[in-house]
């Protein structure tokens, strides 16, 4: 299907557009046909299509390049397609409303408006934010044409609720294994019950007091949870193994090596497998950019607890903050929306930024 | 094929003949057939046919009855068929040689040589005792001819090392179900971690004393064993569920119900499901004929602590223990033998008892 964006919509209105252009992980393709028409119409822009992502920046040659950034995906439909208004068109309800098509509608209106900003700008749409890491549009662009995330400062249209989220907290995930040996349960003491056993790793996760860290203003609040646990051979066997999964979310005053050493330590009694890790991202607000950009948009930043492609920034050398209209904490559920005033007032503070 | 059983053989022979007639659980066929046409030739002998299983009886008209029963299937084979003679014929190793071809054999040799016995005896040999129980071939002859199966006293020739072991422990599975609250690992104090609360049931079974009780004068020694245990969403969200699965050995001096009444105040904390149950048996050592049987065979009765078929009989109210050639620790594993004297030995034994 063929569609037409009409940038002159307003931030709500537009976020509705969007909204209703279908653009699951990896069907992004007409979301970025209609994006890549739309922004072809702006001489202001120079425009780069990399996949299904888009990059249009200034080029002014000003000391200064911003990058503005929002991935254009969504996740899957759950009954909740297309947009409906609610209220007096106070709520805009719908899959990725919140999560993030209000935040890529403000980037639209901000790039269609301002032709002659106060810093160079690369505004980038981005594919496949909400699957493996391996598909993401901004991972690809840092791999093959890291030149085009060149910038001082990275903003983040994530839903933030209206305030500067900072950095990101890091998150591992390992294996811990605990052994016994076999044994009929008619003879059990014969052997060693592995899932007996396991119960001193629970009793780690239980007694593990969170460490809540300040780190460059913004206090963080870590997080060590089981996400899984497996044991158990027949009805009629002592078990010889069982395996715990635990999820250890970390703040960014910790290296990835950190927080793996740490967690290595913490359960040393067990054989620890690492699964996977991503680091996390000091929120950096103390650097000159950031705290322009702070300033600029006003409100006290609160600390960024779940990652998010904040770190890529970060691994960039980009200090990078979220910043956006919605609500995180509803994005993925069924009943997601938007409030149409937080649409406004973030287009209004980030045009205040970059036109002041 | 079509087998000749000679029974004429001695025992440690007529074992090795019978372990070389392959019969994994369903396939007991080839073996039912040899025995049947063996049984068939012994005039002193009645018998009655009920799928794969064999009931040959003596119809003397005596005061008392006794039954002797022994399996015919085996576990499926592991590398070691056909049998294999070991040191100067003192080891007899294969699939089925102690688990219980030898039991087998003793039966087919009592049965064959003593024409003249001074009890009555019924000689039952059936299928599909390593399977479940729906195909149990004395299951199914106690549901459809429970008459032939009458008796004051039975013997289960289990490998029991030459041993009388009395009754056996019940067996009950129940699963323990554990809750939470889920929410995102990111925040993970909006949730509630159901494994981590877990913890607690293992820290009952880590605690548990087994109970010894001494029952009709023999010692039991209970379990309680974690058999399973499951639990877990996904890498980033905190579990709502956690399910242990347990399954506890008790004593016959507890009857099913208390059984299940234990486990429920034990885990009261949480809901639980009762998954199966099968009672124990008392060994009934006291009874007049189970009396004058370990007379007969001399040595120091001892508890069985798994469930075996004995628990059956004393369903149909007949005391019954095992008493067999054999090793039942080695039983199910690729190294499986007999010691062919234990074979002799228990013959002999039984000889006396029955001809005395």
């Amino acid at each position: 299907m063929h569609h037409d964006l009409d940038l002159h919509l307003d931030g709500p209105e537009l976020t509705a557009a969007l909204t209703d252009i279908a653009s699951v992980s990896g069907e992004e393709g007409p979301l970025a046909d209609a994006l890549e028409r739309a922004l072809r119409r702006l001489p202001h822009l120079s425009l780069t299509r990399h996949g299904n992502t888009l990059v249009a920046r200034t080029e002014l040659g000003k000391s200064e390049r911003v990058v503005l950034a929002g991935h254009i995906d969504t996740v899957p439909h759950a009954g909740n397609f297309p947009s409906k208004w609610e209220g007096e068109r106070t709520r805009l309800s719908g899959v990725g409303t919140s999560d993030m098509k209000a935040g890529v509608a403000v980037q639209l209106r901000l790039a269609a408006t301002i032709d002659a900003p106060n810093r160079d700008v690369t505004y980038v749409f981005y594919e496949c934010e909400e699957v493996n890491v391996e598909r993401n549009g901004l991972f690809l662009l840092a791999r093959d044409a890291p030149g085009l995330l060149d910038g001082s400062f990275a903003v983040l249209l994530e839903p933030s609720g209206g305030v500067v989220e900072g950095g990101c907290q890091g998150t591992l995930r390992a294996s811990i294994t605990v052994d016994g040996a076999r044994a009929h349960t008619a003879r059990s003491w014969m052997g060693r019950n592995a899932i007996h056993q396991a119960g001193a790793v629970l009793e780690i996760l239980r007694g593990w007091t969170p460490r809540k860290p300040v780190v460059d203003g913004l206090e963080y609040h870590e997080g060590l949870n089981a996400v899984a646990i497996t044991g158990g051979v027949a009805g009629n066997v002592v078990p010889d193994e069982c395996v715990v999964t635990v999820n250890y979310r970390f703040a960014p005053d910790r290296s990835a090596q950190q927080a793996e050493d740490y967690i290595r330590e913490l359960f040393s009694r067990w054989p620890v497998a690492i699964l996977d890790v991503a680091p996390g991202a000091r929120p950096g607000l103390t650097a000159p950019a950031a705290a322009a950009f702070v300033a600029a948009v006003g409100g006290d930043p609160r600390a960024k607890l779940g990652w998010t492609d904040v770190a890529r920034f970060a691994e960039l050398g980009i200090p990078a903050v979220n910043y956006g209209p919605g609500i995180s904490e509803i994005a993925h559920t069924p009943g997601e929306y938007v409030e149409t005033a937080q649409i406004t007032a973030a287009e209004r503070r980030l045009r205040g930024w970059l036109s002041g």
